[in-house]
């Protein structure tokens, strides 16, 4: 590729409606990119917010609801959060790894690790008792998602599943890749020749979560966010068999829990 | 921003040459800006791979003058690295934090958190002798970056320079923005109202490292490696008095060290 000028961009997509519970998602996101006049072409990746699948799937639990256990009590007072959302937090999760002031770090049944299970506790209308989770399983909803797309549009997509999470040694929470299909999660280069025709020595890049990065930041997250955001020239369309948990570091592996 | 596409592009720069130690760094990104016929406008944001302002920084060290202390040779056993490419990590430290086969994980003398000090050995002529360390002070190194740019094309910018950095809990590096000038390491959106005017609760966005890990996507690692892109629509040349120190989390908050 040395020697072309090649782009890669990102386009927020306007238009998609507050999404209600059993909307049809791939529906309101055809719309909205037939409407932007944003036809996608083979190798496009849909970067759709984790808030609007979640709210399609009906992953909304209204707090009045959920009875907290005893942990659950023990560990709302610990981290100074609601005993009942703490609840919720453990039902989603597979361990609890950290637990602080304000925040609750575990790893969440889908295996990534992240705060408070990712429970979402604003843009929902009358959030002061609703709380949302994080789909079920959402290299799933991407696979389902990209599907209808690919049929809708006649072509070879990517989606991809975007959430925003924190970093252990760093300010500021960056766009990851928790669900994804037709893209590659990791791209492995070691063992390819560098410049000198040395072997690289590390190089597998995370493809999906640096794209996901870039996604989040043009969605926004206050009150002028827009849930979709279409990638263009991402060579999406072939997952080569990986999802988003293909770059879940295996527990084994793990020098920091 | 509801109701407009809006796009951000990363535009892959070739033309850049064989950097040699003492180069001028600034000029030859001007060149291949010019040649590419991509000329920065106000508010773009140029990324740079760390390697190439590290080599005419002339921050290369040949192995076979490094005498490696005794702590060096004890880490490099069990490490199982070169004793020599130790020491140098260490002197390009200030504290250890994991230590396992293959991989060490230090606090960067910048304050970065990462692998091997960010020394590397690949893409260097003779580089089986040859080591790479980050810029002394890459904030620094984007300052002076900029400020040139700047002057050259008449129009304010922002600089980005990039490394690719490893993740505890998910496999594959992310481009991660290791010094800035221009551009803002963290937008605040804290206390913003969210759709339905509730605080949102989380939302300290990392601009810089989202916008590099895709800047890095663009350039590759391996043989065809680039290490320049032109990111448009980004918003930079204001930075707020950020670098990209502003993204390092204080070592009171760390969770996981």
């Amino acid at each position: 590729m040395t020697g072309t000028t090649q782009t890669l961009a990102f386009i927020r997509i306007p238009g998609v409606p507050l999404v209600e519970p059993g909307a049809d998602l791939p529906g309101l996101i055809t719309a909205a990119l037939r409407a932007a006049g944003d036809i996608p072409a083979t190798g496009d990746v849909i970067a759709v917010a984790q808030k609007i699948v979640s709210k399609a799937e009906g992953r909304i639990v209204h707090l009045a609801t959920v009875e907290p256990s005893l942990r659950a009590q023990e560990i709302a007072a610990l981290a100074n959060k609601d005993p009942r959302v703490v609840e919720l937090i453990l039902r989603e999760s597979r361990t609890v790894i950290r637990v602080s002031p304000g925040v609750i770090i575990t790893e969440h049944n889908t295996g990534v690790i992240l705060a408070n299970a990712g429970i979402d506790r604003s843009n929902l209308k009358g959030s002061d008792d609703a709380a949302l989770l994080l789909p079920a399983d959402p290299d799933a909803s991407a696979t389902r998602l990209r599907d209808q797309l690919q049929q809708n549009f006649g072509v070879r997509l990517g989606v991809i599943v975007t959430d925003s999470i924190g970093r252990p040694w760093r300010l500021g929470t960056v766009g990851t890749a928790i669900g994804c299909a037709g893209v590659l999660a990791l791209n492995d280069l070691r063992g390819q020749p560098d410049l000198f025709g040395r072997q690289l020595q590390v190089s597998e890049v995370a493809v999906a979560d640096s794209l996901a990065a870039v996604a989040v930041l043009q969605m926004g997250e206050a009150a002028e966010g827009t849930p979709l955001v279409l990638i263009r020239g991402a060579f999406g369309g072939d997952d080569r068999g990986q999802t988003a948990r293909t770059a879940l570091r295996p527990t084994a592996e793990d020098l920091f829990r």
